[in-house]
């Protein structure tokens, strides 16, 4: 993707960017867009004290997509991937990778060693899973019907290097 | 125990009234305490609204012990069950199993039909984890080296009879 830029300082404009963002998507609720863009203001207003660090990239000033993540608290080394979302029209251009990884060299750069991703075991989400694995990310525990019946919760894990 | 009352509403005491429960069982670091007392603040401020409902055990005007629990977002009808603690000198007097049992009762009056208790595998905690298997709690995953290298994250699981 030719002229794409990262970005991690929040501001003004992104809650409206994760919103188009997440929206585009159609994979989350109404109530999943709002939870998304409050994490969004959460750090705006509060930095890092908020404990929501973000990833954009974009081109030019056009949002293409976002990580959310940040320290597990009374955890000593674990982080959250609370939300990672590409474009629809961006994706399968390996954004998604790039953000991911990308996320996990500032996860490691603020020692943090495990990296959690919760996901829905839906067929939905079947290519969101298979993401996970092809990136390295091991199903580490599954909780029945979490979500709501038939719905379980899908608890994946990546180790990081230590370099 | 005599004269044992259950309240649910939440009182502008309740805050010190956690902070001396919670520091008194001596299981749980500063921020531990700090991060229960602040779930009551933010319940005070904003209710039910706040995600975070309490059960309070008390005789006369003093807490001997509470749950803290609330719906998972997100979910159909899951519950967590972020805090029980009991004074250690009201320990052994059923009243930790009486207020779980209540939290049950209440989380079944709000729709609930599990509910998920988190804690740690350290040895520390062997007596935790049986008080959650003697009340039928299940453990269903257990995340190794969650909250610190050696120390597993264990997930229980109740599912509530439907009546």
């Amino acid at each position: 993707v030719p002229d794409l830029s990262l970005r991690e300082s929040v501001r003004k404009g992104d809650p409206d960017a994760v919103r188009e963002i997440v929206e585009a998507t159609r994979v989350f609720s109404a109530a999943e867009v709002e939870t998304a863009v409050d994490l969004v203001r959460e750090a705006l207003r509060s930095g890092a004290s908020s404990g929501y660090r973000f990833l954009f990239a974009e081109r030019g000033e056009r949002g293409l997509g976002y990580t959310c993540y940040g320290a597990i608290p009374a955890t000593a080394a674990s982080f959250d991937l609370y939300w990672i979302a590409v474009r629809p029209e961006a994706q399968q251009h390996g954004i998604g990778h790039l953000l991911l990884s990308c996320t996990e060299e500032r996860v490691a750069g603020l020692g943090g060693q495990r990296i959690y991703i919760e996901t829905s075991y839906r067929k939905e989400y079947a290519r969101t899973r298979e993401f996970y694995a092809r990136a390295g990310y091991t199903l580490e525990a599954t909780l029945g019907d979490f979500y709501a019946p038939g719905d379980h919760k899908c608890v994946y894990v990546k180790v990081l290097d230590l370099k």
